[in-house]
């Protein structure tokens, strides 16, 4: 069955992992194949393709599996890069790229799962952390339309997937991002005039209610 | 002074993300100047050029910083290509690549700081993963000379500069890499053989006399 598809994307509905490596293919004009994941029950093609995390997304292209969610995200762009470029060109502004996405992995996802997962005073520091790193990333947005300048690029796809997130973290934190970060919130709303993002990004209160859910089943207060 | 000199590193001796950087400037007979940060009291110019995580290594590179190792080793690979190439030119292979080299931060890194910084328990589990971490690696360098394959490449100066860690681990955790992972000891061996490597990598005792004197200042007991 792999053997067939030419491309085909290993994902699950909520995640912004996924939901980058959706983004890329919608963006590049791609077909391909996607099958939902139940990360409670992985199933064998998840385990057989990416062996040493087994987590999603996994992009399988003629039959080769290509993990992680950034190193897909520029694998998309090398292989179908004349349709429309993600990563600029220029060897400087490419590092830098790679620089601020990489960042919104290290700095933005941790502190976000830690504003709903955690309570008390570990999540007051959690907060503390998401919207200073928040703030960081509006100061390099500057005041360019997208991250990646005129055009929607790379840190773009990176972080706007946790736009959809922004409405659990606001409810558990009880703070409201577009107050400390409007620019921020601009830029997102500017990202949703596309297509390729709003129709990937799931509902703000279908992945509350997910999280909730979540909570209940796994984590015992 | 920055604006002086075209290709400037800002690293610290013992550190194996700076070393990565050492090791892929030297793979291209870049000359460069090299400034060691004192990482108890970082320097203005540290401060400046990487504001964000305010962590060495940071390539300066005609004024303009790039921070973080694996960004700055594919940088140096993009802005000196001809020299010799350290990522394969095919997309899928590059890919994998990246995923390996990530693989080196994510888990090789975590694990095996925890094993010279932990005890008890927690030492045990961090033995267990750090042994585990190579032995995936050792998987996919099978019988490969290099994990590049035929010649040094972006894994190899990814993973080599944990080299002269290994004493102080294995010191910390009484075991010998080489009798769980002897074919990744003969690829560190083949490394070695490498100017770039031998002349770059600390001496294990060196390394070890610092972390014992580091424990001593910061870890109480």
């Amino acid at each position: 069955m792999v053997e067939e598809a030419k491309v085909l994307l290993l994902g699950s509905r909520f995640s912004m992992f996924g939901m980058r490596a959706k983004i890329a293919l919608a963006e590049k004009g791609i077909k391909y194949e996607y099958m939902e994941e139940d990360l409670t029950n992985k199933s064998p093609l998840l385990q057989e393709m990416n062996p040493i995390h087994k987590k999603i997304p996994v992009l399988i292209h003629d039959g080769r599996p290509i993990c992680e969610s950034l190193i897909i995200v520029e694998y998309i762009d090398m292989v179908w890069h004349s349709n429309y470029p993600l990563l600029p060109s220029d060897s400087y502004h490419k590092a830098q790229a790679r620089f601020w996405a990489d960042f919104v992995d290290q700095k933005v996802y941790h502190a976000s799962k830690r504003v709903w997962i955690s309570e008390g005073d570990e999540q007051e520091v959690a907060k503390k952390d998401f919207l200073q790193s928040l703030k960081q990333l509006e100061w390099f947005l500057g005041d360019k339309p997208y991250f990646g300048g005129d055009t929607f690029g790379f840190v773009d796809v990176a972080l706007i997937p946790f736009y959809c997130w922004f409405y659990t973290y606001e409810t558990f934190g009880n703070f409201k991002v577009e107050e400390v970060c409007p620019k921020l919130i601009s830029w997102a709303k500017r990202c949703m005039q596309k297509e390729s993002v709003s129709e990937t990004l799931a509902d703000g209160n279908d992945v509350y209610e997910a999280v909730v859910d979540y909570k209940k089943k796994f984590i015992s207060n």
